[in-house]
């Protein structure tokens, strides 16, 4: 009869002990798949971006201290840019207007850093005056652009295919420093999957392998 | 020792028990907590919303059928009146351009059920041929507009102060017949909290009674 209580006690402390590691395991799961989530919201305050690119640069450049009278401390832009600069296999893009300079550097020193980046852009925006799709390209980054009568008018990007940084900004001057916008950084797979789809469904759209091209001739 | 074994094995059963419950609670509760996340892509299939609205509208309205030859299927832009429709209570609106005719029913229907709509605008685009912020104001809803040199380019809405709807996407026919475009829905707090504070910071900004006028006389 002991024996079968010591058996008895013996079973519901292990069960006991068994539903508490459940219960601490799943109390650290949670914990753990915790994701990144930001919103920043622009105009962003006037701020000096130099070192922060600098040192993504190197550690050469990063000696040389800016000139500049402007602030040196956090912003919207300067969030938006660190978190494009922690990139380290891939980054794509997916936007209607890019023209700001600070940004098309980070691109441009991913690009060097060795990243797989690869940018979608708009027909229509990227001949215009300002926009950095020229230089990328220049640069020697894929660029592919829209081939419809509608604007590419998303405004997103995809770091390591886990963050996604979206939202009403546009990439450029204008927007960062006097609009009204927002953009949000995520890292739940259930918003990053759909965009890395949308990503590759609009990437091999706009290859220029499936061009339609019209002559006056075959009229 | 019989009565001590006894206690001993029911102090242990009740740990088990308490454990179990817990782990139970704590899956219950991450259940519950799980909140609604869903990304649209646009452009919309075609598809006709009239169903939709006029069931939203009231069951006399729903009787009719309508005689257009398109699709009733759901599609992104039936997905987004969907959430829209769902308001109980509340409705913030912060929109660089209005001028779908369907959203604009929409939103002017939740206000005749007695949601608070409260909407923001661009004040240039606002000017614009087909924009339905006029319609809304002559509805009765609260209407407020941007008084900076920059762009109020949010594109975004908040249901009943827990779903917030984000995106590229303007409330334009053009941009959900023909562009690419996205939305996310987001239930998270963590997105939210941040954009109701957007909304009413932007909403108290826009105070007609913080207007600054100028006339010619005071140069």
């Amino acid at each position: 009869m002991w024996a079968a209580g010591g058996q008895r006690r013996a079973g519901l402390a292990a069960a006991a002990a068994l539903a508490l590691a459940l219960a601490l395991a799943m109390a650290l799961a949670a914990r753990r798949r915790r994701p990144r989530r930001e919103v920043l919201f622009f105009p962003s305050r006037p701020s000096c971006t130099e070192a922060l690119l600098a040192e993504a640069a190197g550690p050469g450049a990063a000696a040389r201290p800016c000139p500049c009278p402007l602030p040196r401390g956090d912003c919207s832009l300067s969030r938006l840019l660190r978190h494009l600069l922690s990139a380290r296999r891939s980054l794509e893009i997916c936007l209607f207007a890019f023209s700001s300079p600070q940004l098309g550097r980070a691109v441009q020193l991913l690009h060097r850093r060795g990243v797989r980046v690869r940018v979608v852009a708009d027909a229509q925006y990227m001949e215009l005056r300002g926009s950095q799709i020229g230089l990328l390209r220049h640069a020697g980054i894929q660029v592919r652009h829209s081939q419809e009568s509608g604007y590419m008018h998303h405004k997103f990007a995809i770091v390591d295919g886990r963050m996604l940084i979206t939202g009403s900004l546009n990439w450029t001057t204008q927007a960062i420093q006097n609009n009204r916008e927002n953009v949000l950084v995520v890292e739940d797979a259930e918003y990053v999957k759909p965009f890395l789809d949308e990503f590759e469904r609009i990437w091999e759209e706009y290859n220029p392998i499936n061009y339609t091209l019209f002559s006056k001739d075959s009229k």
